[in-house]
């Protein structure tokens, strides 16, 4: 029987609040420490709805990346329609990985996480695959706007340096979360770096 | 009592073996995945021999870390007093990183996972900031070799860039290992890294 909590709450915040819990549950304990029962106790439900929604653990950890996938998109999207040229709307997209707000430096450790996991566990690359290439499509279109819109240089190879950008914006996050690079440093390259790639 | 096979080897190359078959472990399935027993089998050593040479696991992880480390600077070593300018050591040592060969394949596999676990394992944190500067420090020293013999510019920022480009290096190796890139499209991504930050 459904409890009293559940039976409040529709379906779909529900499986979002399950999604959550599994961000805070990782970026605590990693991918590898992941066990439904955790998550579970986080998101105050019974291990079968988590079965229910999600089939099994690894159905869970690519939910996971998709939900964390959809809410870094999501970043852009509240971006578009505002003044800003097509450059600082990159640097809005990238450096935005390196906010302080608890809730995405739980994304940005699960993502890493997540891809870190994927060199032993096949079975997350192809989700993983779609979910990069849809971030770096994201930074690559964004570089386009500011060709277009005469902020950057038109010689930039946009999808390389979409690629290279996100890539460096990983290899930062990764040190900054082990504690090797302070937030404001990491920040600080990645302008450095964005500058570099964006000069034409 | 000492093995045939352990009482003929000498002290340091058993250290060695150890710290290979610790290296071959990672690579397969993940720090979070070792145990000193499959270490121990790999090596085909005593499991006392291990937590003699290195106290416990997070000793075994550390010195793993600092043995692929000097493995990973010899490199440059080789590369002094050859004929190379500056800026072609600096393609060398960051290209090397994406090399075909089995065991620096290995070593990036178990860097990166050495970096994603100490967000979660402070006990490593320290070691790998040291191992991180050394890296840092070695492809730094080596863009001020080119801006010396006037194959970099001046105005390259070799401290900001070293570090950017070793993080680029971490974050496409990361992308490689997780079947998202192939190693080709990752040493030509790389070269265009090179080239944009060291343009001055």
């Amino acid at each position: 029987m459904p409890s009293a909590q559940s039976a409040a709450a529709p379906s779909a915040d529900r499986r979002t609040a399950i999604l959550d819990a599994a961000i805070a549950v990782i970026a605590r304990q990693g991918v590898r420490g992941l066990r439904v029962e955790k998550v579970a106790a986080e998101a105050k439900v019974a291990v079968s709805l988590i079965y229910y929604y999600f089939g099994n653990r690894t159905g869970l950890v690519r939910a996971t990346l998709e939900h964390s996938n959809e809410q870094a998109a999501s970043t852009l999207d509240d971006a578009e329609g505002d003044e800003r040229s097509g450059r600082e709307l990159v640097d809005a997209v990238l450096l935005g990985e390196f906010d302080d707000d608890a809730h995405t430096v739980a994304l940005s450790i699960v993502w890493g996480e997540i891809v870190a996991s994927a060199v032993f566990e096949p079975d997350l690359r192809e989700q993983l695959a779609a979910a990069t290439e849809r971030w770096t499509t994201l930074v690559r279109d964004t570089i386009r706007v500011g060709v277009a819109d005469g902020s950057i240089p038109a010689g930039v190879d946009a999808q390389a340096a979409a690629t290279r950008l996100t890539a460096t914006v990983e290899g930062l996050s990764n040190r900054w979360h082990a504690g090797l690079l302070d937030r404001e440093a990491a920040r600080a390259l990645l302008t450095g770096a964005i500058a570099a790639e964006l000069r034409g």
